[in-house]
């Protein structure tokens, strides 16, 4: 069956052109090398073995934690088995912010424990916690139209439910209120905030992640509450009765720590200075073992590294796997990369991170200028065979190329299903549990022909569009 | 298509019988009032409704608990509300084991919280926790061969997996563990025990449940591990190291306290002295909501209680449905109930407890003697509309009809589908999410005709067989 998905694609790949289309510019050779290392990744169980290791000897990783050192040297020590030509650690500066214990409970009308946790960043509530009764509101949206004196000094609730989608676009929808509900509640006075998680879990796990106050506000303590407790504590307000809840969070800030991005190279055959970036990012959240944020995604570039480098001849241009640290609670590491290699940016010739989970990779994202893209739909041929589809060139990317716009490198995207995964995101349950390893493999197979492609080919990719919007 | 399936049965009911087989006792009015009742339970919404309330307004309520006392006064008040002919509470004593704050680590080689949590009655570790290293066994049988001195001073791993099965009986053979695991460590010396999770799940929660302690053993802390983190530990031990683990339950046992079975009857129009029992228990683990276990089963024998006493006359035996308190931590209201009643006991015609969930029902068990048999299956043929199938005779049945067993009390089980049951039973994800309103509808239907007709057949059901296995 795969064989007579490969040939389909090769014969469009060389079947001749609709009038006015540019030719087709990748050569046989590229295709068919390109198909080889599809086949070598299928049966590769390389990612499998090294996100089963980082889970099992590392663990949880948040920036500045033990855990965080720990992936570090994991990750130095690991690419080193891989075959890379070069392998080495860039300092990064993290916070170093930490959870502590977090509890709450419904006090009255019927007493009830909350399942809740923490946004990150989020201040402490006084020691013994914070009583106080709570206002439901919709939305952020909601929220904004509630006059102050109905709001000050109560811990705000926004009931607001995240839509599990496979591109994962309820997630943008669903974080809005994590990172900027904190804030609109304590510019109306609010005693706390409690958001229904940005998650889509039934079980019964609050879905963290980062949040931020502005400038010039009291700090406020937030919390993300577990769906099914957000369910029990929406129907306790339905009575119409007052809901007194209890909330206890012993967050604290501790001093800055020393990370790292963690970085391995394959030199280019022809063409070293051009760089192709293959990222992930190595923190994780602290709940569960990051397993499939961003564990899988790592686990897939670095397995695609070594594929690349078993090749009888390295590809054209420099592969670089970048492991960045500090995604989750603030681009840490992405912003020392795009600082220390700032002279280098101009030569990054085009980007793809991994970091949605362990999902089937369903559709390729671009971000070229319209003249590539015929390049881009002669890459989207060799994925093909796996079940990606060509998405827009519209030059998403991951959270941790934020601070490559500016350079205007032309992101990539492989976008995992994300049906599944939003239930286990930024929870306890992030676990080898939910890693298959059938889809890891295709992942896996996706970032190999994408970095082959990309770096092997002798054409030129070009500048990411001026204001190039995506993430 | 529910019209064709009723009509298949009806005919097959009034079918001429093979040769040798006793007449089918059922009469048409029996046969069409069942359909009737069918009907409006599959639409009946008053199941839904109890166990939403009872979660929302209750919620979790372990013996001896704030939310047991709270179960109680709901169970009247709501029995109440259900048009029975009679309702009251008798007093039962009940333990109350508190379980605390339950904590473990694995420290060396490599450091990782543990999701786990404390088996029922399990004591307390010394204040700060205990640290031993682990040693990991196959199974309870794997444990008996190991000599005293290899297991001396350390934990205990009973890493056995359950199996998800239709039936559930995959939990008998789990729960082997959970109940004499802690004797069978104690005796060899151990300092603690963990098991692997007597239940399936692949989210980060551990499954509690009640434990013993064979007398004459000094009592050793006994917890149960999440499978996820059971993965994790037997990684670490399949390394060839020795493994560290910390844990740490500062269980309590409290002065035991008052709780009560709930009681509501509707009185029999020809034979109210004999006595049709349809049961659930109204107590639950701490951990969750109870939705399912066993709030499911309240809200469906409640809901089928409310349906037959809407009936134009009563049926010709009472009908009785019974809430029994403390059936997880040592069926203390099935005892008081066995002893209060005990002169009644022969009069008790049939018995059926609803306590595997939610799921659909999908067999009924019985337990008379063979030349009762006939009438068995003139009553699996009320129910197979339902898609329900007839089981065996081997007299299963709730743990709460244990103490009938010595009165002969011919006891039936109309069990639920429990392929997903064992994924949330005795966790945190006990809860509303995971109660599916059509399957709970069915089970109202199968419970409320099974008790129509027991109650209502003019003929004798007589008594269960002596020494009747099952449970």
């Amino acid at each position: 069956m795969r064989g007579l998905i490969l040939s389909f694609a090769l014969a469009l790949a060389l079947a001749p052109l609709a009038a006015g289309e540019p030719p087709i510019p990748f050569p046989p050779t590229l295709i068919s090398t390109a198909g080889e290392l599809r086949s070598q990744a299928l049966a590769d169980g390389t990612a499998l073995e090294l996100v089963t290791s980082l889970v099992n000897e590392v663990g949880a990783r948040p920036a500045g934690s033990e855990g965080d050192k720990k992936a570090v040297a994991w990750g130095l020590a690991r690419f080193k088995g891989l075959g890379f030509d070069q392998v080495w650690s860039e300092e990064v500066t993290v916070p170093h912010w930490v959870r502590g214990t977090n509890s709450g409970e419904i006090l009255a009308p019927n007493r009830h424990p909350l399942v809740l946790t923490a946004l990150g960043g989020s201040v402490a509530t006084p020691p013994g916690g914070l009583e106080a009764e709570v206002l439901r509101v919709e939305s952020l949206a909601d929220l904004e139209t509630r006059p102050n004196d109905s709001v000050a000094g109560k811990i705000v609730f926004i009931d607001e439910r995240m839509k599990a989608t496979r591109d994962g676009s309820g997630y943008g929808a669903a974080v809005a209120k994590r990172g900027a509900g904190p804030g609109a509640a304590a510019k109306k006075g609010a005693a706390a905030l409690l958001i229904r998680s940005a998650g889509t879990s039934k079980h019964r796990v609050a879905h963290t992640g980062a949040t931020r106050y502005p400038d010039g506000v009291v700090k406020i303590p937030a919390a993300s509450l577990a769906n099914v407790d957000a369910d029990v504590l929406a129907a306790q307000i339905a009575t119409g009765q007052p809901v007194q809840v209890r909330l206890v969070l012993d967050t604290r800030v501790l001093p800055d720590e020393k990370s790292a991005n963690v970085i391995a190279e394959l030199r280019g055959r022809e063409k070293p200075e051009e760089i192709v970036v293959l990222a992930c990012h190595l923190d994780s959240w602290d709940l569960g073992h990051g397993a499939q944020d961003d564990g899988a995604g790592c686990a897939t570039v670095m397995a695609a590294g070594r594929l690349l480098g078993r090749l009888p001849e390295r590809p054209r241009r420099t592969v670089r796997v970048v492991l960045y640290a500090n995604e989750e609670f603030g681009l840490s590491g992405a912003r020392a990369y795009a600082q220390a290699h700032a002279a280098e940016l101009p030569r990054h010739v085009a980007a793809a991170e991994a970091d949605l989970g362990s999902g089937r990779v369903w559709r390729m994202h671009s971000g070229v200028t319209e003249d590539r893209l015929p390049a881009v739909r002669a890459l989207a041929e060799l994925l093909a065979p796996l079940g990606i589809e060509l998405g827009p060139n519209d030059g998403s990317g991951g959270a941790d190329f934020i601070p490559l716009k500016t350079a205007r490198v032309p992101l990539f995207a492989l976008f995992q299903d994300a049906t599944a995964y939003f239930e286990i995101h930024h929870t306890e349950n992030d676990t080898l549990a939910f890693v298959d390893p059938e889809s890891l493999a295709q992942n896996v197979a996706a970032h190999t022909i994408w970095a082959f492609a990309v770096a092997e080919w002798e054409g030129d990719w070009g500048r990411a569009p001026e204001g190039a919007s995506g993430r």
